[in-house]
């Protein structure tokens, strides 16, 4: 039985407490044994008081700590840890291992998604980065991230900061190219609901197809006129120099291939 | 029975023939008599001979005829129609009802979704804009549709061209961010596989919140030291430029909230 505690109360920390309580109730070799949180109420609704401490020295004795809190709060809250030669993780997707303090064994445990607290997750689908020091540390994390997710792989700091900037491109950017087309079709009293169908087709043609080959639309086609015509419909400057911007980016594209 | 012609055999048209065929086996009260294209061969697969014709003189009375071309080709073509007083409608998203000839009763008939030849689209969930010149027009247009799709929807030109421009951010852009987080990962020898989950779960989540709301990221943290990183790491300018135009403009949403 690998005994774990998790560190922190946010988005990232509520969702795998949610999947750890879950993998345990399905017999999972795992324990969820305390969770720290600066605010305990936070977490009422998911955990009984016993299992809740606002007191680094209350922790105890676990196999894992993962430290799911805010990328700039890892090196101070690694160092308050009054506790040595125990497997620590944090679950950052930006920051490297050697942000965690030196006095444990480091790891990182990088559940790439978008976690919003009003939304539930399928942890089963969420692909799980893992990187440790050394053979043992990295099994231990591999077991634990099997326990509640079938995508597991091993990513060290270097490819994680390029996940970590490819996933700000493809989730980050993408939600607020929704929001200028939410804005657009406001503007214009259409409902965003008729683009519903083409955003989720979009996202699945890239499930098989590569992406270059899903390209369509006025650039793709270097369609000079339809561009032309869109640059003087767009009459928000912030929304003009995204299309010229992105446009231009297609257009270069195409000319490379 | 509505009988429909349709007149064009690219991406579009061949999808609308075979959602036509479908309602037709299943009973819906419409008939494709004749298909018009240049290159018949390129329909084989879908129709017999015998309801093909390259010749605009060929074409046959029908209640509707559906012009599925590109965009520059619609004025030409519909010059050529042999006949008037006739029900004609094109299927862009970006040209008006003027672009039709006034010689025919014009009409709108536009799918938006994104149709690529290699990929079946369950018709059902396409939402198709419509627009006439009159009342009857219309509700013959909205049969036609309703009979390959539960959502159609009045939509005039000016709406239209704000749906088409919106259309361009939702996919072609949205794409092209999927295309450039998989040039970053290809680079850095990461499988964009780990990112699909990633990308669903970012168009799932805009089904049900707004994009506002599940808006996410540094950007939407101003969390600069995280931007900086990025831009560090981004030594491709153009992936850097549009890595910068984006995370300002997020910034600056923020700001005004």
């Amino acid at each position: 039985m690998i005994q774990l505690s998790i560190i922190g109360s946010g988005n990232v920390a509520q969702h795998l407490i949610s999947a750890f309580l879950q993998a345990q109730k399905s017999g999972a070799a795992i324990e969820l044994v305390q969770v720290y949180s600066r605010k305990p109420e936070s977490l009422a609704y998911l955990l009984d008081a016993a299992t809740i401490t606002n007191d680094f020295h209350a922790l105890r004795p676990a196999d894992l700590y993962l430290i799911a809190v805010s990328d700039d709060a890892i090196a101070s809250v690694t160092a308050q840890l009054p506790f040595s030669h125990r497997l620590v993780a944090h679950t950052s997707g930006s920051r490297n291992l050697e942000e965690l303090q030196d006095n444990n064994r480091k790891g990182v445990f990088y559940p790439l998604q978008t976690f919003s607290k009003s939304r539930a997750v399928n942890y089963n689908e969420v692909p799980i980065c893992l990187e440790a020091q050394n053979t043992s540390d990295y099994e231990l994390l591999e077991k634990v991230a099997k326990s509640i997710s079938n995508k597991t792989f091993a990513i060290d700091s270097e490819q994680r900061k390029a996940l970590h900037v490819a996933a700000v491109f493809v989730n980050n950017f993408v939600n607020h190219l929704y929001q200028i087309g939410n804005a657009i079709c406001k503007e214009h009293q259409v409902p965003f609901d008729i683009l519903k169908p083409l955003i989720k087709e979009t996202a699945e043609k890239v499930m098989t197809l590569a992406p270059s080959e899903a390209q369509t639309g006025p650039a793709k086609r270097a369609d000079q006129k339809t561009i032309e015509q869109h640059q003087e419909f767009l009459t928000d400057a912030n929304q003009r120099k995204i299309y010229e911007t992105l446009t231009q980016s297609i257009l270069d594209h195409g000319k490379k291939l």
